[in-house]
């Protein structure tokens, strides 16, 4: 909703009030406009997530008091003033950085989920390596909830799918626990994963949702 | 070729001749039998790798002088007299154990790929885990090359390939770096994985097999 020529603060707060009334979920608010994000909050359901706040201070003081008066969780994105880091400790720092302020205002530590940015490797060679330290070094110090956005990792590539499935794993091997993704692309993939890191004991969860996919595909 | 009344030894012998007049490759020689596995050694052509020997004395006499005499690379199965330890210590004990031997007859460290060994997570629901771990602790510790039986760790599932690729990549991303797959199967996974770790620059290896693959699906 944040394309040009559009009102993000009317059009988000009507996307919201559809969406919840279509869905029974919880709605993740994705925008870096304090005020659009102020309208959507009032009109969602349960408990959503703002997506995002930065480690820029203007962010910081806007977006984090929002957080707190609607008791959301909120994605804090390992950048700052200078931009992306391409260094795991500089954008360690900043998560550091959202987590003491966030705190300081009273938002809960299981509220606060990191994401460390993952770039294409189609124009960074080395970027993905680089989240990848990013996520098992915030692991390791922090312990926080980690996001990441798994499709930019193959922004320019062809099957972007195999890529970001191969990305997937790579980042949940490394500690991230949570995932902006299509979970219809990757609706066994992600449930594979889980069994391999020992959180579906004899992959119950696993077939079971397969056996749903069978089911659907057989109605289709 | 070690199916019950089978003989061995004139069967792998027979079938590694048969490969080697039809493709110009490499074999790897999977056997436990050393009378068969030099049968073999003798039509094999090229460098091959002998699959396996263990940390079991037996096997750890019978099977690197063969290594050595045929200047083959070896691949060694981290159990022991006590089969497969759950432990990842232990199994690195072996693996250190297994590479002792081999240098000390005088086989050289590149030559030697350690194999964690892969359990199936349908009834081992640690097994990945332990893996992943056992890898690591060998990549740290003794920095050798190190080889997974992928396809294992989803024995009685369904959609294997699912699992598998993930596990490709958890394996990949925690320092294997050799696999036993069919390579049909995972493609560009495998190499997508490459693209991640920053070991293909730009993706262009990724890129030149994707176009191999759409031309041969054109032509078919």
């Amino acid at each position: 909703v944040g394309l040009p020529g559009t009102n993000e603060v009317e059009m988000l707060q009507e996307i919201v009030s559809f969406i919840a009334s279509e869905e029974d979920v919880p709605i993740c608010i994705d925008s870096s406009n304090p005020i659009a994000i102020e309208a959507a909050l009032k009109v969602a359901p349960g408990k959503p997530i703002i997506n995002s706040v930065t480690g820029e201070e203007a962010s910081l003081s806007a977006i984090l008091p929002l957080a707190k008066e609607y008791e959301t969780a909120i994605i804090g994105l390992t950048m700052g003033n200078g931009g992306i880091s391409r260094d795991p400790e500089r954008r360690l720092e900043i998560a550091e950085t959202i987590i003491e302020r966030a705190l300081r205002i009273g938002i809960s530590i299981e509220d606060i989920i990191i994401d460390p940015l993952v770039l294409s490797v189609a124009t960074e060679t080395q970027g993905a390596l680089e989240t990848l330290a990013t996520i098992a070094l915030i692991k390791e110090k922090l312990g926080v909830n980690i996001n990441i956005g798994a499709s930019n990792v193959s922004f320019g590539f062809p099957t972007r799918q195999t890529i970001n499935e191969a990305f997937l794993a790579l980042a949940a091997g490394s500690g991230a626990n949570c995932v902006i993704t299509n979970p219809r692309s990757h609706f066994l993939s992600i449930r594979s994963i889980d069994i391999l890191l020992g959180r579906d004991p004899y992959g119950a969860n696993y077939v079971q949702h397969y056996r749903k996919l069978k089911k659907q595909s057989t109605t289709e």
